[in-house]
This record gives C-alpha cells, sequence and structure tokens, in this order.
C-alpha cells in the first residue's frame, strides 16, 4: 500500500493511493469502513492501532474516491513520533565529509515542524548562506520495542518514504552538534507517501537519486549503507524505546553541494527531487528567502 | 508561585506549591477556579494558554488542599514540547573535557520519556558503564517566538526548574553526535517544581550544586554561564521556533563523574541531588541495573 496524508477542502486526511501514482488515482477520505476514521484519525493513529492489515482488507477492490490532484499532501506522518537521523551512513559522504570510518552510527533528532510536505515549498532558512540537499530513506516503525534484535528489526519497519534531510550548513557547523542546521521549520520533507514493507520488498535493491533542477547530484544503492537498516534498528533501540510512528531518515550518500567544486548551494526556485525505487519521487521548490 | 504536576490518587494534575517547601504545604488538584482545569488540563496547558497570571490571582489567598508527602510528583511538565540541551557552557566543564573556546553555544536534544520527576528512581541505563550526572538550571518558555532579540529574551521565559543531564558516557562517545548518551529513557530528571521568573529574581546570583551521596559533586554561579540565557533564547530562535512548554537544559559545569581522578559514575542507590538558589532541590535516587 502507499499512504498519504493530505488536506481536503480544508480537512486533515489519510488514504491509500489505488491504481498507481497516477494523477487520477484517488485517496479516499473516509476509508475504509464507517467508524475507521473516527477510531484512528491520523495515519499515526493507524500505526500505533497495528491496523494497518485492517485498512489493507477495506481497500481491496476498492477504487479512489478523490483525484490526487485537487488535494495538498501533509508530511506522510503529520505527527511522527521521534525522528532520528543517521548521519554519515554512505562511504562516499564519509569520504567527502573527510570524516574516519566509525563503527556506530552518528545519530542526531530532528523536530516535527522542520519537515514539509511532498509539493509544498521547501522553506529557504533566511539566515543561511548555505541550504543544501540530502536525499534519504526514511523508515517508518510500526512495531515499537526496545532492545530489538537484528534478526527481528524488519518485523519492526512499517514502511518507508522519501526524505529530504535539508540542511543549513552554517548552522550544521557553529559547533561540533548538528542540531541547529537541521532544524530551521520546513527546511526537511517526508513523502510523498508511506509504501508499505512488502511493497517494497528488497531494500538492498533500491536506487536513491536525488537531482537539483533535473540535474542528478547524489546516486546510490542501498546495498551501500555503512550500517543496514537492521542494524540502525537494533542501535537505536538500545538506548530508547521505538514505538509505532516514529521515523528514522537513514543517511545521505555523496554528492551533497557544500563540497562540490565549487559548491553548490539551493537557491529559491530551485526544484529539488528526491527519487527511491518502488518508494517513489519526492518533489519541492525552495520557497523565498523569508 | 511554584508549580507542580502530580499524580494523586491516580490522576495526572497540577498546583500551586504554598507555604513554602515544607512537607506540609499543599497542591491545589482541582486550582483554582471551577473549570480552569477543564480549559487547561496540564501545566503546559497554562503556559499554552498564558494562563499563570490567572492562576495567580486565583490562588492568592488560599491554602493548599493536599498534602504534598502524598503525591507522586511528575516531571514539572510531563508533556513538554521541545527539549533542548547546552552542551560546554561553564568554562570549567570546557576545561575538563578539553573543548576549545566556540563562539555559539553546542545544542542537542532529549526526548520526553528520557526525563523523570522528582522523587523518582533515576532509571539506570543497563547497557551504560558510565552513568554520569550533570546538574543543570532548566529554562522553560512561556512565550514563544522566532528571532527574539536577547533583549526581549527575559519576557519568553516563564520559569526555571532544576534539571539533572543525565547521561551514558559511554553512548554519548560511539560518535562525535551525542544524542544516543543522552537519550536512555528515564535517565535525566526535572523537578521539582516550576519556579516562576518572578519568585527567581536574578538568575547571576543563583549558585548550583549537584551532589552525591551528600559530597558536593559540582557547584558553581549561574554567572559564569559562557553563553548567558538572553543569548540561547535569541540563539535557538534563529533556527526553530520557541512554543510555551519548551525546555532549555543551559549547560552545566566542571565537576563531572566522567572527568574525576579516578572516574566515579553513578551506581544503583547512589543519592544525586541538584540544589539551585531560590529554584529548590531536584532528589533522585538511582534505580537498580535493569
Amino acid at each position: 500500500m502507499k499512504l498519504l496524508s493530505f488536506v481536503h477542502q480544508g480537512q486533515a486526511g489519510y488514504g491509500v493511493l489505488l491504481n498507481g501514482e497516477v494523477a487520477d488515482a484517488g485517496a479516499c477520505l473516509t476509508l475504509p469502513s464507517p467508524g475507521f476514521a473516527a477510531r484512528f484519525p491520523d495515519l499515526g493513529a493507524v500505526l500505533a492501532g497495528q491496523a494497518l492489515p485492517a485498512l489493507a482488507a477495506d481497500v481491496a477492490g476498492r477504487a479512489g474516491s478523490l483525484p490526487l490532484a485537487g488535494l495538498s499532501l501533509l508530511p506522510v506522518l503529520p505527527r511522527p513520533g521521534k525522528i532520528f537521523c543517521v548521519g554519515l551512513n554512505y562511504k562516499s559522504h564519509v569520504a567527502e565529509m573527510k570524516r574516519p570510518d566509525a563503527d556506530r552510527p552518528a545519530i542526531f533528532a530532528r523536530f516535527a515542524d522542520s519537515l514539509g510536505a511532498h509539493g509544498a515549498p521547501l522553506a529557504y532558512p533566511g539566515r543561511s548562506e548555505r541550504f543544501d540537499f540530502e536525499g534519504e530513506l526514511a523508515v517508518v516503525i510500526g512495531r515499537g520495542g526496545r532492545d530489538i534484535a537484528e534478526a527481528d528489526a524488519w518485523d519492526h519497519i512499517a514502511g518507508y518514504a522519501c526524505f529530504n534531510d535539508g540542511t543549513a550548513r552554517d548552522y550544521q557547523r557553529h559547533t561540533h552538534q548538528w542540531t541547529p542546521g537541521k532544524n530551521f521549520p520546513g527546511t526537511g520533507a517526508f513523502g510523498p507517501a508511506l509504501v508499505t514493507a512488502d511493497e517494497v520488498g528488497d531494500v538492498n535493491s533500491l536506487t536513491l537519486t536525488t537531482r537539483l533542477n533535473g540535474a542528478v547530484m547524489q546516486q546510490a544503492s542501498l546495498a551501500d549503507l555503512i550500517f543496514p537498516l537492521p542494524f540502525i534498528v537494533a542501535y537505536l533501540s538500545q538506548f530508547t524505546p521505538l514505538s509505532p510512528g516514529d521515523v528514522i531518515a537513514t543517511g545521505t550518500p555523496g554528492g551533497v553541494g557544500d563540497k562540490r567544486e565549487p559548491p553548490l548551494y539551493m537557491q529559491p526556485g530551485d526544484v529539488v527531487e528526491v527519487s527511491i525505487t518502488r518508494v517513489g519521487t519526492l518533489h519541492n521548490v525552495v520557497g523565498p528567502r523569508a
């Protein structure tokens, strides 16, 4: 399933994308049974209620009822739980950042208001001179846990989405802690859809591509992750409980604008796209300098 | 005012500590007017509703109705907003950590479930061999804002509480990003009360003292902060909107266990107290190794 969160006629809702990703596919505002939406007011509640199978059963054989084109998408989970970001998880990015190898992933956090939706403007951080893209695969937790074994980690993943870990490089480097550069409001993006794990299949066969104004900036196989998804899930759950609706941005490959010669930072009006095989394409235009 | 969040007879509530900090002072479960608690179900809602003055007016002249001794306290704000932590904000701690001077504060985040209450066990992080204390002054935001000027920062501060930024040093140092060592559940503490800014007065005249089993481990004047509170509030609001109920742990002075000779880490059964003039004493016993 491909799950979307959106606003339709002023009302927040969610639904299932049917008939592929074409514009006339519909997302169903009152999906699926009467009462379902009352019990599960948003996608986060569906995940918390372990209700993805019920949702899947209910939509089987239905057609969509809302044209996708008429909807304003929200971030896949408008109210996510914890948002973890993994730094330095591709050798190509570790190399360009001139970082030594590490035996654990670097973990930092984003606040929910730092993320926008597919199709919404990527908010230019007015105080920054160095606004950079970072295309990533996001993992959405479906089943919570603590001290999860690597062998069990896949059972805790509900699905995947594209993620742009948009970064104000100057603020990221004010000190050794990256939080400020990663949390300007609306500078990241998360979407377009949550694609359930069964539909994505083998993560190692996925390719991630980031394009800026159509030009390929980053391209890598998810098989190139230094710390694979089970390792990350297990490691995070060592120090904090994971819950349905938590999000893990799994790191960006080499090719960021900041390390190009000359450096290439995003500017208002630029089009940035993060595409991942079978997961979709996250499309954003950089907004005006506030 | 001194504001407390607590559980009484199985019900979460909040109230105002009257008649000082003695055990027979009462916190009022149904404070203050009928309907007040319905409009403001927790202290965070009071802050969000700018209702501290109404609360103060209503309790003027009242006596407490619940003995403090019969209450289980909750973290001052059971559902805080963003929790920012400032690293390396006293010269004595920068020196012991052998860090260079910086012109911006190091900022990282804690998740809400990493904080416990005054009087509750400080949760020993079972996987860590190096559980350390960090006594700090916490600032609670009362009025939100973005790009707040230093000169206006005091108007955005509702009050203060004691904070123990309990840290698993080994996990903190797995990489250069400190998030894992700072987020084991219940390893920090936040309390006992939110003391409103008017009652605390001049922050520079405050002294912070951390004691382990009665022995002074850390002691410093808040006048020694490298980045004073207005600078921190202004800096944070440059990159993220501040909201009522956001919390800023303002950094710990020298004397942490990790840098003692020999190192001194907290063990199950240890008593750790963070005392700040006019703000109170946050008392916790380290819980069993899970």
